[in-house]
């Protein structure tokens, strides 16, 4: 986006999970940190610039056709994950950008190693994919229920105290794999507190035409807290690499959350200096050859 | 859109391609035809308009999770496709939107029948799909190249003088099948004219960062144009049913096109009804129950 280049890198450093290190969500991020001067409207200024911004760059990345973007987005219930999705890729061409949000594995998912689903969903080259929750839950929420390791048909004896490490060594392994062959990977964490959870799940449950998106599960989650914030800890120190880094992004003040999703996706596509596909020479001449085609109709 | 109900039915007449009816393209629509006083400004206005209502629909059909829409575009190169889609879905939330551009079919699909890849595109419940090119090229560009069948695999003696009777049939009760089922469907074709396609072409040639959306193909293929509309004509004729309509949007004014696109997607998801999902009793109770637990934190 157009922001200097300072302010640019203070950013992105104020977000990122540098790779390596023992970060605690608790300690190294604050969920309500935002900059002092940005109020609704200026954000709502900057976002709009923002993903004029990305869509030239989407539009780039899909002429050219070598490259896709993967962005996962992680988040405890009512982070604002969907509202993120829709306030930042509204306004991108549809037709280079696929959403995709996963649920509870069905039978058909289940008879697969816990990577196949996404790798089936992941976007083409030109593309950009967005993971509305993904693979990641598979340390996350599978952590913090580890009843669920059980349905999973995992072979005998691998259920053991090693497991979490060895699932952020596939995942690592994995996605280099997948940055190797052309896919940039985005991954974000949407920081929410506990005290702003509780402000929307009570708006879900007053406001009649959000009552959909409660569940009484979700509340039962939240007992959960501490836990999932030590699985998010810990996935995040081990799967924070440099070929993919986390960014944890304040979520508490939803205009600031979404700027900085526009912000790191155009970041990363920016990242990957597309153009325009080039014209060969053959090409050119053949261009010439229709031209005088038409041109003597 | 916010259009009176007489210009909004003499609109959806004009476009409309009447089942039954013995059209003519040449005859019956006029690919340059658009309202006296509709400039770009205005155009482009009403278009914003329409967007909004169309994404607070998408977000209603999202919510409820019942039907789907699948909006089928075809058109002759150049009538305005991807334009039309970038336009009129940007502003959509990408999270219930997806858009499938058909290309050559893989030797996978063409292991299938011709419909499988398809029915694998379908959008779920509560997602609008988008199908840039479609089934329909099945007697569309496989009856202007017939050799294209041979690469079909057909069970002998089946490529016969009927087959594109059958096919129309085919195509007909597999439509009919996917409405009685909850996919609301709206067939789209952009009738660009000849000299417009002509114009776009040499544009496509002349300006560089065009270049890549033109192809010699696209030239060869303007040699067949009485072939396709031949081939236009008979689907039109035979595939407009009660139940999934085709209508004929005049492309050569882009703005007035895109807002006939809008106009007729969202006329679509009108005719559904679509309102948030109510709550059960039994859900109220738990919404109750969840805000007492939530507010005694």
């Amino acid at each position: 986006m157009k922001v200097k280049k300072e302010i640019r890198d203070e950013l992105l450093k104020r977000l990122l999970v540098a790779p390596g290190k023992r970060v605690s969500l608790k300690k190294d991020f604050d969920p309500s940190w935002k900059p002092r001067n940005l109020d609704k409207k200026r954000a709502a200024a900057m976002l709009q610039d923002g993903v004029s911004l990305l869509a030239e760059q989407q539009d780039k990345l899909y002429a050219q056709d070598r490259y896709s973007l993967l962005v996962v987005l992680q988040a405890l219930d009512a982070a604002g994950k969907d509202g993120t999705i829709k306030h930042v890729m509204s306004g991108i061409n549809p037709q280079g950008c696929q959403v995709y949000s996963f649920k509870v594995p069905t039978s058909e998912e289940l008879d697969h190693d816990y990577l196949w689903r996404s790798a089936k969903a992941l976007p083409e080259r030109g593309r950009i994919g967005i993971f509305n929750r993904s693979y990641y839950e598979e340390v996350l929420v599978a952590r913090v229920h580890p009843e669920i390791l059980q349905r999973q048909k995992l072979p005998p004896g691998s259920i053991d105290n090693k497991i979490w490490s060895r699932r952020f060594d596939e995942i690592n392994n994995w996605e280099r794999y997948l940055v190797n062959n052309g896919t940039k990977i985005v991954k974000i964490f949407l920081y929410v507190s506990k005290a702003e959870q509780k402000k929307r799940f009570l708006e879900r449950i007053e406001m009649p035409e959000k009552n959909w998106k409660f569940s009484s599960a979700d509340a039962r989650e939240r007992g959960f807290w501490n836990d999932y914030i030590a699985a998010y800890d810990a996935c995040l120190r081990r799967t924070s690499t440099k070929w993919a880094p986390w960014y944890v992004v304040p979520a508490d003040y939803k205009p600031f959350a979404r700027l900085c999703a526009a912000f790191l996706i155009h970041d990363a596509l920016r990242s990957l200096k597309l153009a325009y596909p080039e014209v060969s020479d053959q090409q050119r001449q053949e261009l010439k050859k229709a031209k005088a085609i038409l041109e003597s109709e």
